[in-house]
């Protein structure tokens, strides 16, 4: 019975995200958007048809780990380092402005210091997997903008350890070990940058390899592998693993097995991708939007604090592009939305008893509120904006 | 950190697969056979680097419905209908034989009726994942021996549910109800004749719809969920989901897109199906093998003598074909593997008390047996075998 129960509840993901997801084409909206929209209705807070069952979840971490490796596979490393200093400028204020501004925000409205520091640290992280898919949708992954706001976003990522490092520190103890934090974050930094490097050099040698198989699906399985097997890596250095399975993704772009590679990954991709976009749609919890009821209002005056925030935050971060053909406007907005990691920080924050529900449900309530703003604003700036940087 | 654990057993289960299948390549075996083995190598009984969580057994069961999926997808209907008459005859052959030898192995050894009814059904059904994946392998489904195994072990499965209903009627009750029975395996015969009729008749309807979707991966997508849809139909009529895949791609397979379906879920298919297979080989406990331990005895002793009666009883199937051309001896061997119907039928006696452990050890090793003997048997019969019917 527990697999007729996965089988339904993967019929209706399907089901909806296909029907949303076209729906939301035909609106001149990213496909993207409606998958969201279907998580929502699915979910516990409208229809309840799906629940986020674990094998679920697993499958839609492997879902975005494979968006991700696919992404890397079609990126070209050369110029993805080309915009890294541009990235990791854009990455350092993303990280800082929606920092401070939410830490100055939440001592106005009363938190204690560590209160105030953890609320601002949820507003840090980028989530690469919104902004990806969308850039991917319209064609713009490739340009300069999509080359920046992908480096950032992964920039972002291991900045967001140091910040989740000090903030669970000074939580635990009140103190910081800056030691601690450095060593953490410079491990994972350098073996994610040993991989990628080792991972090149090599890269022929393994393909050649592969190309020794005999089993059908050879290929296909051992690229999936080398996704999961960098995706664990990143684990284990507490990186998001969806940042191995992109690094994974770059190296096997400098393999001639890339076309073969990309061809054979796509409708693994399709299968598994949507039911992630569906359970970050289903997350959302509508019912703390509801104004009607007067228990929702300071959630609802914070999320709205917060989400001003949490904007200008990121959109600040797009002036951190210095070239005048880059689109500033496009970089901000693709840093828009808030993921996974804010939701960790936001979770710890709850089970160590720093924030209470109420603020636990405002940043929930953010972290939805750029997730879906994100996707929206891109095409619209997309439309508008002449790709003068075709290629980055 | 579940992530972290869940993506190192998808790790080892790849890798391990992979090694082994391409060993059992090399050295003149189906590839089948090596994933079997890899099972036995990293589950519990030997390395225990992988245990059988929840998700996993629920990917390994997407992954044989999509085996299943793609088999029907490149079948023939009408090639398939035209052996009907044959697979039925050997499928009740095949069903009946087992079923009287181990009923009368049964009483011979002291069993009680009960006992000796429910040993005789566990050796009724076919499993049809070993056989068509190693037919696959070989080349050789479309053969008429191939179409004949594969429409056995379908009509093997319905018949099967009429002997689980008999049994766990007898077993609950003491007594039969055959109308029941009848109604219970008509409506879900009847059910799966309507899916496929219907199916067949709207099949080009649907596939226009598909090409009017314009997200990408619509029609990979739309492909799976409806394999996904009729599996989870055959799972309400207590049959098993991979019957409905199967026929979800004989209807698939009548329309324009079949060549693309086929192409896009190859990949998809590649990336699920080994965890089925590793899975298999991890139910495997090695440890009632071995002779050296004296209460391990009954249970080899017993064990060798339903293997001997189980492949006697779907040898003697095979002689249920008439023709002149066909060979009987391969289609003798393909419905000898027993799998998750025959485990399924032993751990509702051992819950209900009916059979113990000891007997339930003996299925076990049957299973294990006839799993592993039928590739290297196919592939050894099929080395000699010339195909005088290439084509059903």
């Amino acid at each position: 019975m527990e697999l007729q129960h996965f089988l339904l509840s993967l019929i209706v993901i399907y089901v909806s995200a296909r029907v949303l997801g076209e729906l939301a084409v035909r609106l001149g909206q990213p496909a993207v958007l409606g998958e969201l929209l279907a998580g929502v209705l699915v979910g516990g807070s409208l229809l309840g048809l799906v629940e986020a069952t674990q094998p679920l979840k697993l499958l839609g971490d492997i879902g975005v780990m494979l968006l991700l490796f696919e992404i890397g596979l079609e990126s070209d490393l050369q110029s993805f380092l080309r915009v890294g200093k541009t990235a990791a400028l854009v990455a350092t204020i993303g990280v800082t402005a929606p920092f401070a501004l939410g830490y100055l925000l939440g001592l106005a409205l009363h938190m204690s210091q560590l209160q105030a520091v953890f609320v601002g640290a949820t507003l840090t992280a980028t989530s690469i997997a919104i902004s990806a898919r969308t850039l991917a949708e319209l064609g713009r992954l490739k340009t300069a903008e999509g080359q920046i706001i992908l480096g950032a976003a992964v920039i972002d990522d291991m900045l967001g350890l140091i910040v989740l490092s000090v903030v669970i520190g000074l939580a635990m103890s009140g103190t910081v070990s800056w030691l601690e934090v450095g060593w953490t974050a410079g491990l994972a930094v350098s073996l994610l940058i040993a991989a990628i490097l080792v991972g090149t050099r090599y890269a022929h040698r393994i393909s050649r390899l592969l190309s020794l198989m005999h089993v059908r699906g050879s290929l296909i399985v051992a690229s999936v592998t080398f996704a999961l097997t960098l995706g664990y890596l990143a684990g284990l250095l507490h990186l998001a693993p969806l940042v191995g399975a992109f690094a994974a993704g770059l190296v096997l772009a400098r393999t001639e097995h890339q076309a073969h590679i990309g061809d054979a990954i796509k409708p693994v991709a399709d299968v598994f991708v949507p039911i992630f976009f569906v359970l970050v749609g289903m997350a959302v919890n509508l019912r703390l939007l509801n104004p009607l009821q007067a228990e929702n209002w300071p959630v609802l005056f914070l999320a709205g604090g917060l989400a001003i925030v949490a904007v200008l935050g990121k959109l600040a971060a797009g002036l951190g592009v210095a070239g005048g053909k880059t689109d500033r406007w496009v970089v901000g907005i693709g840093m828009l939305p808030r993921g996974e990691v804010g939701l960790i920080f936001a979770g710890t924050g709850l089970a160590q008893r720093i924030i209470g529900e109420g603020e636990y449900g405002a940043i929930l309530l953010v972290v939805a509120l750029t997730t879906f703003l994100s996707p929206i604003l891109l095409k619209w700036r997309c439309a508008r904006w002449r790709p003068l940087s075709p290629s980055a």
